[in-house]
């Protein structure tokens, strides 16, 4: 157990031994295990954007049993999914890598300016699955976003009292916000600050842009000079939201994108005090060897082995 | 028990002996016993479409032990249908055939873009009838989905902890796609995906047409070059779809139609990797020798004893 | 025990001596213990209005741990805050300050005319906490008040059972009253009532202004010369309001403004026979030692140690 | 906060910041708030022994306010006592001081050699009840210790959950030991250990004595020299044998005796690294002057401030 | 994940991955993981056999961080304790080592030729404090035994639900067996089947004797030719007991002894098949550095690394 380790276990002190030997689970777990830092895997794209959409790039990625393979090849912290494609591999791979049960879901069969997922798993399936942890996507900006607050409020009450550990995807989405907005830093800051304030232990966001979506936020920022020009300080600003850094706050890869795009992108977080990444289409949407090698240079930024 | 029969066990390692069991009760019972390929016959049309739309072409159809009867001298390997219907024979069929209760129905009396189906049987009454599975419908793509996948979840839940397989009938209609969308393979792709990521032990959808029905999804079979021009190569890519042929997935006959027309829908689904058929309408409306004859031949192009 | 602080538990003698202990927790706690008034710090600003319109002007505030201190230097009476803030620090201040964990709350990243706040966290949790009471908003004047209202109704009478003190946010907004009719002092007498029926024991609600919002109330204020000229003597009508003093009603200090003009709304809540004042940004957003020094001097003024 | 009472907190750890603050209460109530001592007045006598026994020799005893105030008069860090004593005076004592509710009982209307008391109420009832702590006496050695064993284990997760203390006396008694053995070190250190290992917070015994019961202990007692000459000694092996000091542990008074025994007693308490003292008999059997002036010369010794 | 852990996991099919993922862990943890030989270090004795017998040659042991401390030292494979010791450390030794809760204790104040054990934790305090498995002792030969099944029958169902694994310590004691029948060889193959068939995951028991304890036993072993001479040949035979070795065996090391008949035992359980010890006096009552050595010698005889 290392003193980084120990530090942030020290966060959270108001949860029982159960949650936090979870966290411990997680932090202790891969190549990046004791640093402090993260790097998950998740794949719900194919409830999300479809099979083909997710999976047609690299066609072993159909195949359930390929993730827990390339999350543990990687070296990865931990593996998120839905409900099935956990339960296609977790006898197989019990007990070798942290998992993650994603308890709600959107499809995109449909669309509508508010997303508004629907509860795919319980906190019992995630014990019987063996999981450290339940996932759950909030979308502050809908206007279906209580609905989704007061159910993670009762999943993650039951989750705690049960010893998992609660990863909160805060997206903002939805008709309070402009696309543009949905990244904006005032918006990503906010988004983090209200997952943190929902009792969430880890706080997913995406990499903020300069916008800046709200204007009473907007008089803040200028007035107080909070800088946001860089996204090393877009980063320390929305870790900064979560609780002063007292959170764990890992950013998504979103689209699939360039390489060299994404490690600038992971200097900058590492930089600006984030605590890692979770990267999905980046990695299993290119072919395993080149996926281990991408997510291991990756690691290797978080580290501190690579600048 | 065959070579492959364990080998399709084998996909479902998370679940119980109790749902194993059941999932090897119904890929060794009747004629395709012990193949790993399924014909089931399905009678939820009385409540679907209404009565005489569904048994006057064939009038001893209005009974239910007609179905059991039929099921039982065609070998199929298993019969569905809603809690009266099952009612009405599991007592003086006992142990003879598995059954599989749909726990949710329509009827057709009112109409509404949106399919939500009604919840008309338990899991606990799946047990008393002495079933091997609960059968659900969900409609992706329609404005009521995710009330159908929270109750497909809790249902789905109950019944692995029982030792019952869960059957999903994946039918996407609803506001969210086209009435040419319903069968576009792209579409019928992701409904399989959407069952299996719920934890679905078997998948049932419609066979797909080469229509793309999602903008998103086209420049994706375009770029990857899925091949979907075929019925052969949509099954194959549906079953792919399916945790990349790890799950069960069965093909609906839809409606009446000319005999040869469906053989030569068989064989398509035979030769893309799919698991079987789920054939009602085109069975217990014709007479019945001639339902079991067809049945029977159906059944032997799966096992590849004519092609 | 004061006389003072013995005579206000009496006007809650239906309640559980649980109830009342922790009433009497929160009145004899910190510089005002005893007197029978009370200065609250409440901090649900980072999930209200964002985290940088909240703490930016004052950086230390990010740390959920600075209110705990501030609250604690301070000498409050109490420290209420959403469930992410107070589990931040609830184990490591464990029994230095009352708490008051906020069970609802609205984020402003969309907007509409009828504010309806989702549930985010239980009696159970303010249990687990250590909690003395639980905070519920309601928004009389919007089109969700009902819904409001029902859920305090249950929470109400859940916490009661288990010993805590109910604390209501009453603020009327939404499409029922006009932008200045939220702080007319006929509808914030009428928004204490409500709270007061409802069963609060403590209401919060904003200094009010001498506009009177309805026709039919307008009348009677006239006609029985119903003085509110003043904010003293509308602050004497808003208590009278709440069953004539017998409730505890505390006073919002609203958005960050001059010291000066918030002593002068000090003396007339304290003159009117006002018990408190709840007061958020106008403390947490300066400087700590200002801050202590300037929630000194408001609980000079109700001490009556300062005129 | 003083840092022997945070030291104090941290043994705790496994334990909501709901239990932890009713610790904390304790521990900074009273005279001997701060110190990391507790003397504490326990009046369950009435119920154990009868009323004349009990109050006779000081009247004013009989009435159930009359602890309440003796304990508020000394400065006691809690007063415990059964249902309908606390009932009696929880309302008009609201908050004045931390309350344990004993939440069983034995009279002693019909004798036996193994004590099997009854529940007589329960955590809500505490919770109603406004009290700090459920109070709960197992008596090993008896033929019905398994059931007490057992109750505790329920009382105490339900009480955990709930953020109250478990304090438990722990009084060998019943077939399994001898008259003299009920306060032999072996045994009483025995009796501290099973409370400890039951998951009481705070652990209650009686001075014991250096008689040594079980002939496999007093083999090792002589082996390893474990000294037990002096009270002072034998409290200071009781303590460790409640996890080496790290679980609160308070001696009895016991009978009432004379003033100068009970100096002594508590002296060699204090210097053996006890916790402090739970005295009933010998407090509230004196008149009521007398008892404050003994209880606060108790205090002062515990202090230090006397020696 | 070594082959021979995956083979161990395939006995245990029926059971769920998140029961399979504990089992794993244990395997996997220390300095035996990987090699499907178990060392574990069990601390009951406390409670068991009261504080000075089991603490006294070892003083720090009172203190329940020592024994955390020790089995991470030492690299045990998990760490088992009563509900008291597991709460006092739990949270400060989050995710460093599996831990196992003994759900059911016998402290030995009073005697009585058939034990029966009192109740002292439950399956949800082994969630809330992070625990990978519940131990529970039965007693074959007592007249309480019945009782002890019914209740391990109870709490493994919901221990298995709930994704924990289930340790039995199963130990012949009471009226049924004489003292020389209670590691007699068909007593102890007896009472590791009757564990297995409880459904236990894992079986701890005595080292037997050559003694035979039941005639109608002897007379098989006789008939049969059942090798039971030496003490590899009768470690052999129980693990044969167990399901012919599909369930994990273990063997207390029972009261301290020399360290080289220690060895000795060790050797023959290892070369008999047994996959551990669970060594409890014989490790905690040395000094420590001198216990971390015999258990790294402990370990590596099992290993093979020395003969």
């Amino acid at each position: 157990m290392t003193e980084r380790v120990r530090e942030i276990l020290g966060w959270y002190s108001s949860d029982t031994p159960g949650t936090r030997s979870n966290i411990a689970r997680m932090l202790n777990h891969g190549r990046l295990g004791g640093t402090g830092r993260m790097v998950i895997l998740p794949v719900d794209q194919g409830f999300e954007h479809g099979p083909a959409r997710s999976f047609a790039p690299n066609p072993p990625a159909y195949d359930p049993r390929y993730h827990f393979d390339l999350a543990l090849a990687a070296g990865c912290s931990a593996y998120a999914a839905p409900l099935g494609f956990l339960e296609a591999g977790a006898a197989d791979y019990a007990g070798e890598i942290p998992l993650i049960l994603k308890l709600n879901n959107s499809d995109s069969l449909i669309g509508g300016a508010d997303p508004s997922p629907a509860i795919t798993a319980s906190v019992d399936d995630a014990l019987r699955l063996g999981c450290a942890a339940i996932g759950f996507t909030i979308y502050p900006g809908s206007l279906a976003r209580n609905e989704m607050y007061g159910q993670i409020r009762a999943l993650s009450e039951e989750a705690k009292r049960k010893g998992l550990v609660v990863v909160v995807w805060s997206y903002p989405r939805g008709s309070g916000v402009s696309k543009e907005g949905e990244t904006a830093i005032d918006v990503v800051a906010y988004a983090a600050q209200i997952a943190a304030q929902l009792g969430a232990h880890f706080i997913k966001v995406k990499p903020p842009t300069a916008h800046i979506e709200q204007a009473a936020a907007k008089k803040v920022y200028e007035k107080e000079h909070v800088p946001v020009g860089t996204l090393t300080e877009r980063v320390r600003h929305v870790v900064q939201s979560a609780f002063n850094g007292r959170r764990i706050v890992i950013f998504s890869g979103g689209e699939a994108k360039e390489t060299s795009a994404i490690f600038d992108e992971v200097r900058a977080i590492r930089d600006g005090g984030g605590f890692g990444s979770i990267i999905g289409r980046n990695s299993f949407q290119r072919p395993r060897d080149e996926a281990i090698k991408f997510l291991h240079d990756v690691m290797d930024l978080y580290a501190g082995k690579t600048k």
